[in-house]
């Protein structure tokens, strides 16, 4: 389908740049300039300088003072005390929310999410630092994260040191974000490709996030299929996971492609995928402390950390409700176009063609268009 | 192909609203939310009290302020005397750039503009008035206009009675206008359904406009097919019109639809054109004195005016340069999907494929993408 691959290109020949590079700004836009060039254009960049004033750029390095804010809104204010509680995903190797072998037939893949525990902060930041060394008698990693906007709840003593909002952003956009979330993970937390229904303003505390980015518009090369949903249960007792698939079956759209296989995996993978390995490169780019990746809606996502000096990274990331345009309408107007080769081995015409029409990679909402209530329940990740 | 059918409604349920009318503001917007809910959205507008504060709206109702005005240039400034000459179309029925029986062969159609005349100011505005009455003695209707920036050639000794750009607009899209058109006409002026690679901000002076709006998505019920240019050619001596087909041939790409066939053709029209007819209603909506309508870029549009008390109405637009960005990316894409019951009989399947990827009733920009220096030379309609 030639049409579907000049598309590719014709976004990148006439808004992105043929380039690889995510544009950078020196600061700040004013809000109708990040409005023109950005969110209307559907089109990313990362604003320099934009958060070196919050006190979290250089209050957060501090452990004591982190451990302090989070446990003294436990012990002043009993109706407050859950808020010491923070969300932190237990994985066997960093990969939620990631396509694994299933549990009862490992050659073929299921959707799995992370065992989510929710445990005092001091002892999650423990988790995180401690996985990050490979420790034998930690054979998990810790990712303290949960989309359901858990920095305004599980971390509200911590508010005071960023901004609740991004202003030229809200400007722009004319609303408040709808959820913020934050998240502090270890060089090996990652999160495959995926897309989100949100406008992501993504702004990284400290250590870097590494971006893979394309457009809506590539799709296809995603090769977005239904996976069984499957979920990691983590025994205290054992130190071990067991993956158990979910009943009755539940099947979650995802990308397929993992864009960095293992050297053994790379020659199979990349004939399974043609269409991403062999079609333009992603943009790519490295988001540090004090700046702010634009990641407009609908876009699909990988990310890798680099961690900073304590083996951490973090980062707050503002989710703005997005317009349900003539561009959305759009993509799924793509999304419902048949790519003959985008096809992989084992998946049914059936199976693809439902798939097709009724989701891809993200969120529920994707069902319901406009309702945004279910972002919640979802446990993907999705910074 | 259920799946344009769906994008025609989804365009509709998500960002137009399913009743046929367009969203009418009080007065002008704020540059942010006019990028944001309108163009950036790709949604048209109204916006009322827009422009009662020109001198225009009161002054351009005197004949002979306008007269005297335009020959003024014309007397004090030797090196400005083509400013009182203005370009009008005539035509034998007011319809230019529009579909009519070819010359050859009255079975099938061609594609013919006007015949341009420059002449003094006063002139032009009794052919005006006079062509309304259908006067035997001037078998032609006058429509002053030219799309080539005329409003700020030809007409710049008026340039004071109204506003050099929109000022909110201006903001809003970041640039100036890249071309300012005036446009005096009477009742039987019309203009036929196309596009412009434009934002568009139309403003009534006197009189009303009547406009069809159908979004860059029903592109497929537009039925755009390819015409032979042909001109007409108007004699003074025999006070008689000739159409002559362009040697060599030129095709021009032109919507097919007429929204408003005699009753004698309907039945042939409608099964001709079942997609625009069958389909989901055009936007409609009338903008009087003193109204802008905002035109989002890609838009079709077809156009009718009513006349004020003496017979005529006045407007003008601007036409603000557009961001070739993802939508446009979209559109393209679109216009190269085959729409098999979209062909009309004639058409032979070579030339339908050929027309799909090259142009689409619209300025010849169209195939340089950004390129609009060729406007000028087009003769097209373009309100």
């Amino acid at each position: 389908m030639a049409a579907i691959e000049k598309l590719w290109e014709e976004v990148r020949e006439l808004s992105l740049g043929t380039s690889s590079r995510v544009e950078r700004l020196e600061g700040p836009p004013s809000p109708l300039r990040f409005l023109r060039d950005f969110v209307s254009a559907n089109r990313p960049c990362i604003i320099s300088n934009a958060t070196l004033h919050w006190p979290a750029i250089t209050s957060w390095t501090d452990d004591a003072y982190l451990t302090r804010a989070l446990s003294a809104s436990d012990s002043t204010d009993a109706s407050t005390t859950a808020s010491a509680l923070v969300s932190v995903h237990l994985t066997p190797d960093g990969r939620a929310d990631a396509l694994v072998p299933r549990p009862d037939d490992p050659s073929s893949l299921c959707f799995a999410s992370a065992h989510v525990e929710r445990m005092p902060f001091d002892l999650a930041l423990k988790h995180i630092s401690n996985s990050s060394s490979g420790s034998i008698s930690k054979p998990f990693v810790a990712y303290a994260q949960q989309q359901n906007d858990c920095f305004r709840s599980e971390y509200s003593a911590l508010s005071p040191d960023v901004e609740s909002h991004i202003p030229w952003a809200t400007e722009a956009l004319g609303c408040f974000p709808e959820a913020v979330n934050l998240w502090i993970g270890n060089h090996l937390s990652e999160t495959s490709f995926h897309k989100d229904h949100y406008e992501n303003l993504y702004a990284v505390i400290s250590g870097e996030k590494h971006f893979l980015l394309l457009p809506p518009t590539d799709l296809h090369r995603m090769y977005v299929r239904e996976y069984p949903a499957a979920q990691y249960i983590y025994s205290q007792d054992t130190g071990e996971f067991t993956l158990e698939l979910e009943k009755p079956v539940r099947n979650v759209p995802w990308c397929s492609v993992n864009p960095y296989p293992s050297l053994s995996n790379e020659e199979r993978e990349i004939s399974l995928y043609p269409l991403y390995f062999n079609g333009p490169k992603p943009l790519e780019c490295t988001v540090k402390a004090g700046e702010i990746l634009y990641l407009p809606s609908m876009w699909f996502h990988y990310v890798r950390q680099s961690p900073d000096s304590r083996g951490r990274t973090v980062a707050i990331n503002y989710w703005y409700d997005m317009q349900f345009d003539i561009k959305y309408a759009y993509f799924n107007f793509l999304q419902s176009i048949h790519y003959p080769s985008s096809n992989i081995s084992g998946s049914s015409e059936k199976e693809r063609d439902s798939l097709q029409s009724d989701g891809s990679a993200c969120h529920p909402i994707n069902e319901s268009n406009c309702n945004i209530n279910g972002k919640g329940n979802s446990g993907e990740e999705s910074p």
